[in-house]
């Protein structure tokens, strides 16, 4: 099969793009193009072709798809804080890029699996206790607002046969590798990684926010799972919301204490940022996670393997 | 105060222009600028100005929107048979001119009012026995796809303070007066239009099939009545639905036959039509009125009145 994944320059995109070159991929990947803004990291695979393009130019859309294209990964996003301070940068990416991707789609192979990454950022407002699929998004940030719509475009051209969508929103990540990035709960990654690594972190939200996290890996999983899904199963309405954990901010920490000790998790400090703390408190933290585990999607246990993850798989050695 | 109404060929906008124009509007109105696709009807009253633009072409928006526009009804729509027909026509009206027409309002008076018409077709898939203003949008038609992704922008554009937006979700109305419409619930009309003119109607959906319904009159005054809502009530999500009244098709040819007795009754034929009957099962018909009336929007009591109003309104002498 041939499957394109856009934003594989970003972080989960690059983690779905290995995932699909492994052992564990559920179907045989034939062809995989890479894209991002800037050329992808490069890979020792035949199977491998990078694209530089950038999707806030119409033409990028039909240079990716092509006939005989099986799956697309959308996941090329512009995130919450950058997109809260570009407005209109944030919806050429966040939300144009997904109309251009699909009506490529429908002129050229309609029944190409397209999975679209959204996220919970499109839930605020008023929420009731728990939140299920059946929740009315009210989002209360403009990368919300451009993945609410996005959704509901995926979910009309899969009504009328255009594409067979999939829609995942995606929980908070954690640990994520790296430097800080421009989303909103950034942080969520940093007070982690950044004590791991013998660097201060400042937390901007309180300690008893709540957060709905999952692990890159099981992110991973999650999404490459979503082109399996017989279609049949979704009904009506394909957005998903991926299994995670609710944990709080504060527990986060006492995690870290347990796995890496006192001296590590005493580099964190708690220094409230109020637009920070605003937005995130609209976000949800708890979900009925009943249809997606039922869908076959996988959770996480509890927060110290996401910290242990983060460990083995990116930590580098102290110089 | 200075007050644009799109759509004001069609029969609502153009309702919604005698009205502003009427003692009753309850602000004072200087200048109206009437628009659609073609020029609406004139009027003699020397505040009023027809403008005919093409709302699918981006330079409309601008032509329409100048600095000391206070108010604009956006209220131009292509309606939902329509739409579900020509997909691309639909949301480049749908869905491209309310983009057209925020952008254009928040580059030149981002404290307009901008009173958005949407529709109870936005409701579709798995619904509550009762829907209110937190039910999620589940569109199942493409009308219903592009009035929720306008929702969406005209909220994001209110939290930002591009403009200050107001959403309304229309029910069905009854009695439109003319001819049949391509809109999915043309039927909730003419199965009361028709037999009122001696004219043979077929009903594509069967007695048991309820609708929410407001007669013309009160939505009217309805959609006036958002543009001088503090915007303070509102909260995060600019969306109400209009109030109505739950009625099944069977008892609104009861009603008919109570007033015009049962020679215009039997005038009303029922033949189901798959397509039709399909997508008017997905539209909710039962809502919580309590936000709307509480936000001082008013509700019919009898479709009864409906018939009359009709009669009263528009109903021409047989000849």
């Amino acid at each position: 099969m041939k499957v394109v994944v856009t934003g594989a320059r970003g972080f989960l995109g690059a983690r779905v793009a290995d995932f699909l070159l492994g052992p564990n991929c559920p179907f045989p990947v034939t062809e995989l193009v890479l894209t991002g803004s800037g050329l992808p990291a490069k890979r020792d695979d035949p199977r491998v072709r990078l694209v530089a393009v950038d999707l806030s130019v119409p033409e990028a859309a039909e240079k990716l798809i092509t006939e005989d294209t099986d799956v697309i990964f959308h996941m090329a996003a512009v995130v919450s804080g950058h997109a809260e301070a570009e407005f209109e940068y944030g919806m050429k990416v966040n939300f144009e890029s997904t109309r251009a991707l699909l009506e490529a789609a429908r002129q050229r192979v309609p029944k190409i699996k397209f999975v679209y990454t959204s996220a919970v950022a499109v839930f605020g407002g008023n929420l009731p206790p728990i939140v299920d699929d059946l929740t009315a998004v009210m989002p209360q940030n403009s990368y919300g607002t451009a993945k609410a719509m996005s959704e509901l475009l995926v979910n009309d051209y899969s009504r009328r046969g255009f594409v067979d969508g999939r829609i995942l929103r995606v929980p908070t990540i954690s640990v994520r590798p790296g430097a800080p990035n421009r989303a909103m709960t950034s942080f969520a990654s940093g007070i982690i990684r950044e004590p791991l690594n013998g660097v201060p972190a400042i937390c901007p939200v309180p300690p008893e926010q709540e957060l709905w996290l999952s692990s890159p890996s099981t992110v991973v999983k999650n999404i490459v799972h979503a082109a399996v899904l017989p279609t049949g199963l979704l009904g009506p309405w394909r957005c998903v919301t991926l299994p995670g954990i609710c944990i709080s901010v504060g527990e986060m920490v006492d995690a870290l204490r347990a796995v890496a000790g006192d001296k590590v998790a005493d580099l964190v400090r708690f220094k409230k940022d109020e637009t920070i703390s605003r937005v995130v408190a609209t976000f949800p933290s708890k979900f009925d996670k009943e249809r997606a585990l039922q869908l076959g999607f996988t959770v996480d246990t509890n927060f110290g393997d996401f910290i242990e993850e983060y460990i083995r798989h990116d930590l580098q050695p102290r110089k």
